[in-house]
């Protein structure tokens, strides 16, 4: 079986900068990603086509990153039983519309949202998904948590 | 040419008591009216079908009403080119998710979004579209304008 | 029948800057628009009879563009049985007042709202209410819809 | 020079049982009222004349009652250089609609806001605004003030 | 009997940037001013003398400027029967804490409450308040209204 | 030096009902009470001379309860070095008037603000300062600490 | 290696009658689950020693429901590298206080939310992030899909 | 018994330009202080450690400034006695999550919550309740609050 790999979709091109963060962690866990623009609204289609074929095409976590009425994740989700981790980005209303879009989805079609505009949790959540089945993630997301803590005490000494 | 329907779909047969007003509304204005029960989320296929051939099955304009995360107006626009009225119904949060999901469009797809729980709107605002060149329901719209007013001039007589 | 212009109104010439792209937006339609500054506060009589006469002068829909407590569209709604596109300009409270005050109309007198600050779906809103009965309009929506398509599919190719 | 009265305007009958609160009060301080239903949206002409007559018909002040998006007082402040109180009814969002639609008006056209539902401070506003010249409101006011005092005083005895 | 002042006063000296619009508006239109800091939270002893002296001070009217939870318009209100208009001053939370604050007060004690940095509303106000009476001053009010009105339609014509 | 009592005052005997757990939370700790109602609106000159008094009442911590624009925990701080406890108490706006004008103090004099109706935690954060230097107290806190530690583990006892 | 189990615990006995539906929700799809009242407040080592246990204790994915200043989620992911999927309960502000708790956490520690009291969901995203490698639980989710789906198509048959 | 010293911890080293200023403010009253960085969700074990050991430490009032999901005072609420002032730190949101998370306490555990970002207050609520038993710090907060008022009287006199 093929490792598993996260798909990151987002609904538009401005909305990179942030998802690169998801990316970029990804890969530091060696995580295989595919990263697509597709949009709930301008290619409803191709939004159904991917999801529905996500689970063949070896994909195991979805994370749609979409702003304002963000439909992204909730369309996916609607099309396949994959978890799909949403990621409100910020335009307008700081955000609220995002978030509220992406996480008050109705019984029955959940979408797994994290913070507005958190990309690193989008990914450490695809990575938490996928490691409780791969040792390989699992001891790299321990020792992020790790690293985290000591980086932490080190600030406490520079502190002082 | 035959004439224009209005489609008036929703999310659960639990918004029926608030939708229920906007079909009664167009019966008034003697507008065929076609119901239905679409979800974006539980039926997804159904609704990317529904709004792909609205506009060969003579509708004019579509209500979408649905609450929470309410994709439904937005996925509907997605596929087609009709005007989409789109129906917040409120049922978390007094409604701000689904007016916020229902209104906060991207550029390219507009919802034409009415009062939260405001079926009677959202019929009157199909009317008023049809009526641009419907000078039946254009007539008709004159008479329910002048009645308004009338109610509003009987009651003052009855505060006195 | 001479062609239905689409009227664009707004409170303040500072909403102009966000006002200017659903002008540039219609005209790429081949709509033919009329625009004005008119302030239901400080010329009330001017909104009256501009929209009193709007049906008499062609006009087939109302886009009014407004901020803080926007009243503009309700005001112009209330004389007018034409559709009214109301278009919630940000300049206070992230643009929550003019949501709110522009969305949430009594039931009997509807405005359509748009996205805050959102011109370009208050445009495409019209245009899309002119297409039911106009095949000309009708056809560039559906290419517009086209290239928004292809467009993001173009994006995709360029992100590897 | 005959009494000035204070007009309460309300934009529905069903804002009666709050808007009853401000003439009982009124009526406590022996200033004149005048009451009608008049709807910014459902009878604008009527909303206009009122306005615009309401100096030469002896009106000192206008209390304006509505909710959701509430537009009267600020739709009559346009009319009259007469200080419009406007008391925002809560019945969608808690109130927050009716409160942003009526205080946040456009530099140039103010209106007195009160509290949601806070019809007795609405009355207690026009009568302190009409006491500046009128000493026997004046003491009213002045004895209203001490008697809001002294019943603290003895529920604090009751309390113990 | 000597002509009514309108006292100004503001929480902090950071105010006086906004407060200073409403200053130079009241003195277009003659009326006196009277301008001061005074803290509710750092000066309250001097708000209490301030708002126990106003009247005796020839005071008509108060406009009480104050920002985050602005107690300052309600404090003072609670000392004196004039009516006291409170502006609320933006500094954090986009100025909805100052406004609720300012604006939800207890039945009993009103604040005639403007919008959100609404210096200029906050002058214009206090003028009606005093127009009532005061024919110069209605005057100067009517011709403001009439200038509004015309820099709007002068406005108009270089927009073609 | 005789025992610091804690002083619990409220806006309103309408709050009674919420504050009544605070004062028995405190009657459990064996802390001495002074219960009255005292409004920064009604009785603006009580609330000052209270404030004032307290320190030389023996009070060691005082706590506000007020709902709407709730004045009264600021107004007390305003004449008092003692910690003031705000207590919001919900009647508009889901509390967040309350909650907003009770912890958004301007910086200088700070308001220790618990949360919306939590009377109970108003009363253990009074008990908890106490402590500091009782240790009887200190004793009881920290027993009810593990009773409510205990309480948890009963209950999954029987939840089995 | 025996089945990964799902833990729900909640943060107060009271939350029991929404958690309970996640309960039954995931014994349909004949998950395992381990149900638990744990307070990231009232018991803070019990929610430790529960989270650094999880792994060892077969536990695959955490349900973490709490409401108001909702911590529970945060406090567990803290101490693990297992999904954590939080379940904003409402009890004040709409439960807007507990969905901005859960989702908004730093990045570093994601918590995987659903909508404010949906358990439905939680359970839902329990089993997807279980079926990714578990074919039992994929293929009833596929079928509780499409019974969805057929629910939705009955009930239209129903309207007509 | 040696002098108590207030603890101030904070989630992430970003917050300290913020927390700075009330590290000062204590040193203005010298006050002994004890700063650290204390993560509740990447340094959870710290957290607890640091809160159980408070109290033996020397420490009599702690101060957790903390943003988005502000779990950082809860966290440290729930392992000691001692009152803990919680400070919101704005990053989303304009704060309002920070608020939300740290004021919203479930009964038992207060967190005593100031202001967004207002760190001044966080110190001198700390002051003041050391005061209780600290004639030094108490004749420092009597200055320093004669001080502000004196401040306020000197600006008005360059006002003038």
């Amino acid at each position: 079986m093929p490792k598993k790999k996260v798909a990151i979709i987002m609904g538009s091109d401005s909305d990179l900068p942030i998802v690169k963060k998801a990316i970029d962690k990804l890969k530091s866990f060696d995580i295989p990603t595919q990263v697509q623009i597709i949009s709930a609204h301008r290619t409803p289609d191709l939004a159904a086509d991917f999801a529905k074929n996500a689970i063949s095409n070896d994909v195991g976590v979805i994370i749609a990153a979409a702003g304002m009425a963000a439909h992204l994740a909730g369309v996916i989700a609607a099309h396949t039983i994959l978890p799909v981790i949403g990621l409100p980005i910020k335009s307008t209303l700081e955000g609220l519309d995002s978030l509220l879009s992406t996480v008050q989805m109705p019984p029955g079609v959940p979408v797994a949202t994290v913070g507005i505009n958190n990309a690193d949790n989008a990914a450490i959540l695809a990575a938490q998904i996928l490691a409780i089945t791969d040792s390989d993630v699992s001891l790299k997301l321990a020792q992020m948590k790790e690293n985290m803590c000591n980086r932490v005490i080190e600030k406490n000494k520079n502190l002082k």
